[in-house]
């Protein structure tokens, strides 16, 4: 793709780093905001600037923040012994919509996939574990999507604290094996967060 | 959507103003963005900003450019005489890619469409006609899109300038009917260029 401008082809080099992005859809984007007004691509790209150098986790669930300590975290109205393990805050948001659960939420953020070179220690997994051995969760709740990467780190977390006095169990798969949570209906997945099953028994299905 | 941070709100709600990106697509691209090093959101942001800012239009044929005339515009190996008018850059950018064509270009800036509210005023079409005008050009050729649009556009042009002297033509369609042609291949597109016929001829189709 040849460019007229390097100021051009510098946006659209940049627009299509982003996933799912190829060349023509970045120049078709990029287009596009010369065509605005200009406020608001700047607006944009303020938004992004301020949003990646300004954001920040929370330091128990490691949810997107803008303080320390999350909202739903800090909440006196939700069951800190409760805690539902998923994989990035896009389920958090999916799961709050379906306002069916009261505990906490704990972020992996990603799921172990040797594939994609992800281990365990590139994810929340040590906190998580540590809540639970200083006795401070009575129920994990794993409600990773139920592809191989999921179940693999379901089950490495299962192996860390199985010795530990705590409750475990598996979202009921109302949902159809394989989807992403995300996507699920509000009502199915709002049942099977009330159905859970203990995760032992998950393992024999 | 409820979001847990109001940077991220921000960022997903710019994100989603573009065409094509909805919500959910936002937020997976702004996700991907916050696991991604810092320096490339900072990079992506700063490439719009300094583009919205500093890009510059040809002030003779209206294609993007980072200097008053264009490159092809000044440059001394193409025929200044023969005019091919396209729709926007990327059409240019296509027509280059061939390597089939050694004249220069009139970028309209979209099509005339009553039910976008886009009429002959809102596209480059008076600077294209005082070109005819002063006798600058022998040949226009015609590259819009076949559609309707692009059939009332070309047709608006020709009424302004058949009394002078100008020899107009279309592209030969070998593209079909109704299809983009920026998605055409190569050598379809080369050869339509090649092939192309008077524009009265194809009022008769
Ligand atoms: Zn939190
Ligand atoms: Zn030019």
């Amino acid at each position: 793709m040849e460019f007229s401008s390097k100021l051009l082809e510098r946006a659209v080099n940049e627009m299509s780093q982003l996933p799912g992005i190829g060349k023509r859809t970045a120049l078709r984007l990029v287009l596009h905001m010369l065509r605005q007004p200009k406020e608001q691509t700047l607006a944009l790209s303020e938004a992004l600037k301020v949003m990646r150098n300004d954001v920040k986790f929370c330091k128990s669930c490691h949810n997107i923040s803008d303080v320390d300590l999350c909202e739903i975290c800090s909440s006196l109205n939700r069951n800190s012994e409760l805690i539902c393990v998923v994989e990035d805050i896009r389920d958090v948001m999916a799961i709050e919509n379906t306002s069916s659960f009261k505990g906490l939420y704990h972020v992996l953020g990603g799921k172990i996939s040797p594939m994609d070179g992800i281990g365990p220690h590139d994810l929340n997994i040590e906190s998580l574990v540590t809540k639970v051995k200083e006795g401070k969760v009575k129920e994990l709740i794993f409600a990773l999507s139920s592809t191989m990467e999921g179940d693999t780190t379901n089950f490495y977390i299962y192996k860390q604290i199985q010795d530990y006095k705590v409750y475990t169990s598996t979202i009921a798969r109302g949902i159809s094996v394989g989807d992403e949570l995300e996507y699920a209906d509000e009502i199915t997945l709002g049942r099977s967060i009330v159905n859970r099953i203990p995760f032992e028994s998950s393992l024999k299905l």
